[in-house]
């Protein structure tokens, strides 16, 4: 018999059904034994009685006989049975199918499981959570996590495919011209260095030069040594770049429409899984507000006594207290900090033609945290090669990036989205690593590195 | 004003518009020139008389005057001016805008250019290509393949949503615990080694332990020495997995449909792009050709007197020749081999429950060439760490990956599409670094990497 989703099963009332999934729970009440049953679409119970027929799995050696006494949690079934109504009392009001269960005739085991190492329901340490992933990302909750993240994702994707943007997959292994920094892992390229790029910066300043408009979503590097709640050393970038701008701004609404629609299609998917984590959409505001860095010192100062009028960059807690001043005084849990110093930003952000020391870049802060660095870049070739000179880099280095701006590129800008902190922030979870499907860190890819 | 894009400015004849682009070619017709503007949407003919007033860059220091004689191919431009129909005899039947042009009234001009190092638009060698792909992307035909390549990948990704496949991404540095062999490149991890994944197949296997049915696209590493037409080191995979099969001919229909509606998005959205390339759609058939590998090899001995029966492999002129059969003999460009032997195939790979000496793999080729491997998995723990240890691997080793089998997964299995070389087959083009954005080989990263 051809396999029954879960979820179809509630217009199957009087029929007999074919089920596959895998038991989420046992309870035994005495000879009857109650199993939850989980698959793709849902879950349903089933009632055994002790005369069910189960049949072993096909790839065991040895065909043993199995009763239902064997069955556990984590074991995979295909159940044929018949689908009945609950009496009253019965229905369960929270599952989609809980005015009916399933009566099982036959069982057949398709795979086994061993009994689970822990209640991955229950809280556990992020240590023991991220040491058993392929366990522990089976509950409701990181189901929940990485079905919204994956929403996030194709509503990404999907804004920008309709504004006329074009996706390229950008290279990951890049070679000796990096935007600079030491934050870079070095791989061994057939005896000579290469590097695993920090972002796909160049690679979509080029693909402007050839698609006006283009995205591109992947892994990005930073060997950075932090170990906080905010870092992980491979993360995905949700980049965007494009041409014919007029500053820095149109850059800022584009973010503004594309994160409106990418939570449109969180709304429309996922409404369910947000329910369950207990999550609030942000209101995405007509403009979302903006400040210059000069300014949200100032307001740091006055509103929250913080002194740090004057320094290129925002701390961690002054990103917190902004996005508090933001939600209360101007209603948006977004707000835009623009015009960093010139010195502090990548050579290629276009410094503000009024005042070249800052420049026409800006963060998207959202609850509390940095989730975007965006810019105009300088799209004048020997205005980029003087940036270059001006940041101690050499532009004899750079001269296949270089030709984009040789050859003509329109004025242009873009942003970088960082996944995994959207994805914290939307829904509330405290450390990245548990909004990041196989977190790498200092001290674990997959498990724990050795100290050695 | 603001801008109209090329292809909407055939419904404004007799409107003054302003349209942004870069000048794709000049013709001098005496006092009169000719600028034909590229944007993202299309081609337009603009007609400068010697009024046009024409202003420089604002990015430019010095605002020099600039005049028509000034502006060269790869200018990039905003033009004011008025839609008008051309006469009779100027009619371009091939272009879109071909009944209208601009006639200009005012120029700014955006940015600049050197002149061009080549005509990239006539054949260049594949090395100079290369070496300018910031400008040898600006082609039509390069343009043509890499929105052709990016339908691919929608197409991939919206075949399998609508099927209930969840994406997820796949770590690309990762452990100790790799699938084996030597091609894997070494990442230097704070001190300890890392590598870059030649596949995201572990991370899927344990993905269809919490969603059943997934996908992921990105790039793998294969460290491979060779230099042929076929192989690049870092290459885009679209990998599928899902559980609740029966055996590989479940993956092998799940391959079909997918391909037939990549196929259709394509046609949907890159008709024109297929038809500058002068690239034909190969039917799908309801059902694609298998073979199993030793038939395989039968017919090649039969139809084409080439000896290899017992070979645990084909050859790539073995490849081209089923090819060859299966279009002449089944009218199918497609051709599954499936069977290979276990002792050749990944330890994962399910042996065939009849003659465990062949697997229940599967190759899928195209127009001469393999573009995915597949198979049915081992998804049964103790099988899997006993297949392991005959293929050399300690299970020690795979403790991580081993806990999706641990606690429960169904029979499942998956296939990876190789995403240049399903570009370069479909569309006719010989050297998989042609399909690839930015091939990197033994002796290329974007620059040719030097001799020391």
């Amino acid at each position: 018999m051809s396999r029954t989703l879960i979820t179809q099963t509630t217009d199957q009332v009087g029929q007999t059904v074919t089920i596959s999934g895998q038991i989420d729970a046992r309870r035994d009440m005495g000879k009857i034994v109650f199993l939850d049953i989980r698959d793709r679409t849902g879950l349903l119970q089933v009632v055994c009685t002790q005369d069910v027929v189960v049949s072993p799995p096909r790839s065991e050696g040895e065909r043993e006989g199995v009763s239902i006494k064997d069955l556990k949690p984590g074991f995979i079934l295909r159940i044929t049975g018949l689908i009945k109504e609950r009496g009253p009392k019965a229905v369960n009001p929270k599952l989609e199918t809980g005015r009916i269960e399933l009566a099982a005739k036959e069982i057949d085991v398709l795979a086994t499981a061993q009994p689970f190492p822990f209640d991955a329901t229950k809280e556990v340490g992020l240590d023991t959570y991220l040491d058993h992933l392929p366990f522990t990302l089976r509950t409701e909750r990181a189901r929940a996590i990485f079905r919204i993240q994956a929403a996030l994702i194709e509503g990404f994707r999907q804004a920008l495919i309709r504004r006329d943007f074009v996706e390229f997959q950008a290279p990951k292994l890049v070679g000796g011209a990096t935007e600079g920094g030491a934050n870079v892992f070095t791989v061994d390229y057939f005896g000579k260095s290469a590097f695993l790029a920090q972002s796909p910066q160049f690679y979509k300043q080029i693909m402007v030069g050839v698609f006006e408009r283009v995205f591109t979503v992947g892994n990005v590097y930073r060997a950075e040594l932090h170990a906080t709640s905010r870092h992980i050393n491979e993360y995905t970038s949700m980049d965007l770049e494009f041409g014919y701008i007029e500053d820095h701004r149109d850059i800022m609404r584009m973010e503004r429409d594309v994160l409106e629609d990418m939570l449109t299609h969180v709304r429309e998917r996922c409404l369910d899984d947000m329910r369950l984590l207990d999550a609030t959409f942000p209101d995405v505001p007509r403009e979302i507000p903006s400040v210059k860095l000069r300014e949200a010192q100032e307001i740091l100062k006055k509103e929250f006594g913080i002194e740090c009028v004057g320094e290129p960059d925002l701390e961690p807690e002054h990103e917190r207290k902004l996005c508090e001043w933001s939600a209360k005084e101007k209603g948006s849990e977004f707000l835009f900090v623009t015009h960093f110093p010139t010195s502090k930003r990548p050579f290629y952000t276009m410094p503000d033609p009024t005042d070249p020391d800052v420049t026409l870049g800006f963060d998207l802060l959202f609850r509390g945290v940095e989730i975007t660095t965006g810019s105009q870049r300088i799209h004048d070739y020997d205005m980029l090669k003087a940036s270059m000179v001006r940041h101690g880099l050499n532009p004899d280095h750079f001269k296949y990036y270089l030709e984009a701006f040789q050859y003509g590129l329109p004025p242009e800008g873009g942003l970088a989205i960082g996944l995994e902190r959207l994805t914290a922030k939307l829904l509330g979870i405290e450390n990245v690593k548990e909004a990041t499907l196989f977190p790498r860190d200092i001290s674990r890819i997959d498990e724990r590195l050795s100290a050695s």
